[in-house]
């Protein structure tokens, strides 16, 4: 199957596994219209999307694999709700919207954020067709990606380190943290559901280190290179924010250099899988060559 | 047991725990000194206690019960984190003490506020003498407890209040969700952890929703005849801000009936309980007395 028949397939339902989650929540309008505001901002869904393409590549089905999928879009929907505060980053447009705190305040985004992070660990919890042992693995792997010793020990290593310059090592512990480390989670736990082996778990989680490094430089190429148009975002952030950023520490030709080493480094870590990997070979590209 | 003398052999054994668990982690330092600050700035512990105070009465000892009772405590001190920022409640002093956000700066602590929860998933899944089964209905719980449907809806709900008179059956709703949630699940880890009948587990449950309440009069009550240096915090400032209360909607006088009416039936939620239970009388009589 290619790519965009795959994921043709899979947005909507993706979209409406976000909407039925919350729709089944009794819970003030308010916060209800928040939470969905930003799940349903859109945006490339790319950790459900390889999630499930993990589990179409191991050949497995999963009833529950949606919800899980739904799960981590809910935790980095809550972690760009934060980001974007104003005591944050300060952004008042995401995928070319205004950012939650813009639409509903700033204590509703803060809340509905809580209420996704909370929200989704439970809803791990409630699987109806997953052992509780694989349960429990995913909602420990979860805790760790999300929490301080990942992604949000990223923000604040990215927070910090926009008042000084950043060695390429300290950049790239950042987004191994920021991005990365919930990347990675998306595609173990596309594994786990699969019941794949041990040697194929560890393939996979050094395509999903090298993927988000890849997708993290991208990011900061686009910001140099893109229109605010096609970002959704305001473009050349960064650079007047005089943050770090490949480019700026590499200069832009060898950044690109970099993004294609981990791209090839994310491949030949799945060359020896079984199975074509086909979907997976096609996201690396699309991370890329995306220009959005 | 007397309740002071379980309260002092536990109080430095919840400290210690929640001191192991966090420098347990390979995280920022900032991020590690923000989550401490407000893990260690005290407070009365009243839900790890009666999280433990419940498994003594059940005649229980439980390896992981600190754990339990620590992940319980990082939840409460993250929502304390959060509500007390700039954008919530903007208070400046929490238990005495600048609050999180007036020390470490609002980003910082949101982020703080955001790996405590993260982590205190995790905490319950990585417990050592818990069945899977066990650890997947406490995760459940606490999610459904701390989220939406629980302690952050009750927290929207307040902030919409303080824009409108509340009848009674509103100000009951904001807080049992709010304060209530998250002490009945304390009750009902300690219960689980036990190894609890149903039948117990609902004269808990019972026990635990009037507690909160009687918990949150006193609050109101404490609020209005107690002073700044006693509360550790700004007093009357429901009043100031014409926030809805127990003494405001009722009268003073009828709001110390009401009171006394939820510890009554606190108690009687218990009465017919095996085992004297008397850490959890003593536990009533103590939230009913309180000065702080």
């Amino acid at each position: 199957m290619k790519l965009n028949d795959f994921r043709s397939y899979y947005e909507p339902l993706i979209q409406q596994e976000l909407l039925d989650q919350i729709s089944s929540l009794s819970i003030p309008d308010s916060l209800k219209e928040s939470m969905n505001y930003s799940l349903q901002a859109g945006g490339k869904r790319i950790r459900p999307i390889l999630l499930l393409a993990v589990m179409h590549e191991l050949g497995h089905n999963h009833p529950d694999a949606l919800k899980v999928a739904a799960a981590v879009e809910m935790i980095h929907t809550y972690s760009l709700i934060h980001d974007d505060l104003p005591s944050m980053d300060d952004d008042d447009l995401r995928r070319g919207m205004p950012t939650n705190h813009k639409v509903f305040g700033e204590a509703v985004a803060i809340l509905a954020g809580d209420a996704l992070v909370t929200y989704s660990f439970g809803l791990i919890a409630r699987l109806e067709n997953v052992s509780s042992d694989d349960k429990v693995q995913l909602i420990d792997l979860m805790s760790v990606s999300a929490g301080a010793e990942g992604m949000v020990g990223g923000q604040i290593l990215d927070i910090e380190g926009e008042e000084k310059k950043l060695e390429l090592k300290e950049l790239e512990q950042v987004h191994r943290l920021k991005t990365g480390a919930l990347l990675t989670f998306s595609i173990l736990a596309g594994a786990i559901l699969a019941q794949a082996k041990p040697e194929t778990i560890m393939s996979l989680t050094r395509f999903g280190e090298h993927l988000g490094l890849a997708f993290q430089i991208q990011d900061d190429i686009l910001d140099v290179t893109g229109t605010s148009e096609e970002l959704g975002k305001t473009a050349g952030k960064d650079e007047n924010s005089e943050k770090s950023t490949y480019p700026g520490i590499l200069t832009l030709p060898r950044a690109k250099e970099k993004l294609d080493y981990h791209a090839s480094e994310a491949l030949a870590a799945i060359e020896g899988l079984d199975g074509e990997m086909a979907l997976l070979k096609e996201l690396t590209a699309m991370i890329v060559k995306r220009k959005n």
